[in-house]
C-alpha cells in the first residue's frame, strides 16, 4: 500500500535543515512511501541539491506564508492561508496525502487541523496524544489528551478513552488496550467531579476494557495501555516528567564534571548512562497524534532534531497504514451509540 | 524558647520502630525541645528501654487505639476518639503543645485535624504544602494544593497563595516570596477558568508578590519560591515527580547491574551517583505541612524511614518557633481584607 505524507517544511525552531534531512532518511527507509514538502520551494529545493534520494517519490508544494512559532492561533488562521502549516494540511483534506506531520507552532496547528479537516462524527474535540516510556522496554502507556482541551467534559473523557483504545489498538497490536483514568488518591471519595462523573460512565460502557484509576507516580509502572485526563492535567504531567528528567541530569551531569576525577568516572560510566539516557530519550517519543479529527496530523517537538523529527513521521506513517481515523469513526459509531442506549435494539 | 512537639508514635506503615527512634534523634538535638509521644504506652515503653535520652523533656500520653492506613477518614473521625493520631492532635489543640507530626493515614489526618483544630478565620478550606528541590541546592520551592482540595474555587487558590508566601517567608526566610501560578502553554489564551480567574485576582492584589504563570517543566528550575494549584493538579505534579523520579533511578540500576562490567563501573561511579541521589533524597523533603489550621500539623509519608521522620519533626520544629499558625491569621486579616476593599480605610 502506497502511504503519503504531507510535511510542513517550514515548521519548527529549525525548519528546513532538519524537517527535510529527517523526510529523506525515512523517504530511503520505506519503499512505498511518497512524501510532499510543503513549504519556500526556493529555500526546500537548496536543501535537497545537497542529498540523493529517490525523486519519483518525493514532490514539493510551494507556500508563501510560515506560521511563526509565537504567533497567536486566532490570527494564524485567519492570515496564514498560504503557510506551509495550512498547505500541507489541505493536502490530507483533499486526499493528496494521509496524514501531514508538523514541527510548527501547536496552537496553530491543532486550530487550523480543526478548522481545515473539522472532527469525526460523534467526537465533539480532538484530543492530543502521546507515548511515554515504561519500565517494560516493550511497552509504552499513550495519555490523552496533552492539553488540547481544557475544562473538558465526562463525555469528552470517554470519548477520549475510545480514541487512545482505538489508536493503542491498532498501532500496537494490543487486542483490548487496558485503558486507566488519571486520579489522585488522597480524598475519602477520590478525585474531582470530572474523574468521578467520567468513571461512572466509563464503567457503564462494557466496549472499553477500563480497569479504574490510576495515579500520576504508576505512569511508567507499565500497567496501563492508554490513560485518559483532562487536558490541562495531562500537560502538567507530560511537562512534570520532562522538567525532572531534565532536572536529574542536569544534576547528573553537573556531578561528573565537578573535578578532574568526577570527570574520569564519568567517561567510564558514560556507555552506562548512555543505556539510560536513550530509554527515556525524548526523541523516540517525538510525534504527538491530534486524535478525532478527519484526517491524521502528528505534531513534533518544535525544537526536535532530524533525528527527533523522523521519529514523528514514523508515528504518521503507521497511523495511515493502519487508517487511524477511519477505525475511531467506526468505533465510535458502535461503541458510543450502544454505550448510551444500552437497551438499544437488543 | 521551649518548644512541645506531640508525635504520633503508632502512625505510618512501621510505627514505633520509626517514629521513636527519629524523635529522639532530633529530641538530642535540640536543648529547648520538648516531646510527647503519643500511642501505646507499653508498646513505647519498650522501644524507649534500648535508648537513652533526656527524660526530662520526654513524655508519653496514652491512647488505646490506632488509625488504620487503609481506614476511611470518616470512620476514623467517628470510631477512633481515643486514637494515638486523634490524641496528639488534641495535644496541639489543648495548648499542650505547638505542633503535632504523624506519618498515619493521610485522608483521616486531615479529617480529624480539620475537625479538632478548626481552620483560621478567613480560610475556607486548609491546603497540603511540601516542598521541591531545584537547580539552586540553596532554594526549594514549595507547591500548594497537594491534594487537600479538588475543585478549587479561585478563591481559594488566593488563599493558597498568601499561606504559602507566609509560610516560605517565615520559615525559609525570604521577605517577599515570588508566588506562580501553575498553567500550561498550549491554548491561545491560557488555562483553565479556575486559573484565568485566579490569575485575575493575584494581579488585582499587590499584597502577594505574584510573578504569573509558570509551567510544569519549570517546577525545579529554581525561578519560582511558592507555586500554586488546584489540590487534583498538584497531586499529580507531585506523583509524577515521585514516579519519574522511582522510573529513572529503576534504570539506572538495571542499568549498572546488567553485568559484571557495569556492575563495576556501577562500584566507581556509586560515590558520583550518591551526590545526585542525596540532592533529590525524598526523606530530605519529607514532611508535608497542612496549612490553614489553627495549629501545625505536619504529615510524614507513611513509608518513611527514622532519617527521614526526623525531617518532618524538624519540619514542625522550625514552623512551630515561627508560629506559622498566627503569622498567617495575621496576613489573611490584612490582605485578603484589603485585597477585597481596596478602597477601604484610605
Amino acid at each position: 500500500m502506497t502511504i503519503t505524507i504531507a510535511i510542513d517544511a517550514m515548521g519548527g525552531d529549525y525548519g528546513p535543515p532538519v524537517t527535510i534531512p529527517a523526510a529523506l532518511d525515512v523517504l530511503a527507509k520505506h519503499a512505498n512511501l511518497h512524501l510532499i514538502l510543503v513549504g519556500d520551494t526556493s529555500i526546500i529545493e537548496q536543501v535537497l541539491t545537497n542529498h540523493a534520494y529517490d525523486k519519483s517519490r518525493l514532490r514539493i508544494v510551494h507556500a508563501s506564508q510560515q506560521v511563526l512559532m509565537d504567533e497567536l492561533p486566532s490570527q494564524a488562521l485567519r492570515t496564514k492561508k498560504d503557510s506551509s502549516m495550512r498547505i500541507a494540511i489541505n493536502q490530507v483534506k483533499e486526499g493528496s496525502a494521509s496524514a501531514c506531520v508538523s514541527a510548527g507552532n501547536t496552537g496553530a496547528l491543532m486550530a487550523t487541523a480543526r478548522f481545515v479537516l473539522k472532527t469525526l462524527p460523534g467526537i465533539d474535540r480532538p484530543a492530543i496524544v502521546s507515548t511515554l516510556p515504561t519500565k517494560n522496554p516493550q511497552k509504552n502507556v499513550r495519555m490523552l489528551d496533552l492539553g488540547a482541551n481544557v475544562d473538558s467534559s465526562p463525555e469528552d473523557l470517554v470519548q477520549f478513552a475510545v480514541m487512545g483504545s482505538v489508536l493503542t489498538s491498532a498501532v500496537d497490536n494490543i487486542q483490548s488496550p487496558k485503558v486507566y483514568l488519571l486520579n489522585i488518591g488522597e480524598e475519602e471519595i477520590k478525585g474531582n467531579e470530572l474523574v468521578k462523573q467520567t468513571a461512572a460512565l466509563l464503567t457503564q460502557s462494557n466496549l472499553i476494557n477500563y480497569q479504574g484509576y490510576i495515579e500520576a507516580d504508576a505512569l511508567h509502572s507499565g500497567e496501563a495501555d492508554v490513560v485518559v485526563c483532562d487536558g490541562f492535567v495531562g500537560n502538567v504531567a507530560l511537562k512534570t516528567t520532562e522538567g525532572v528528567a531534565r532536572f536529574i541530569s542536569y544534576l547528573l551531569k553537573q556531578a561528573f564534571t565537578r573535578n578532574i576525577f568526577t570527570k574520569l568516572i564519568g567517561l567510564i560510566a558514560r556507555p552506562v548512562l548512555k543505556t539510560v539516557a536513550m530509554r527515556i530519550d525524548p526523541s523516540r517519543y517525538n510525534g504527538a497524534t491530534f486524535l478525532g479529527l478527519q484526517g491524521i496530523v502528528v505534531k513534533s517537538h518544535g525544537g526536535a532534531s532530524a533525528h527527533a523529527f523522523a521519529f514523528a513521521i514514523e508515528e504518521a506513517i503507521i497511523e495511515a497504514e493502519k487508517q487511524v481515523p477511519a477505525r475511531i469513526k467506526h468505533e465510535v459509531e458502535q461503541r458510543l451509540t450502544s454505550s448510551s442506549s444500552p437497551n438499544g435494539s437488543n
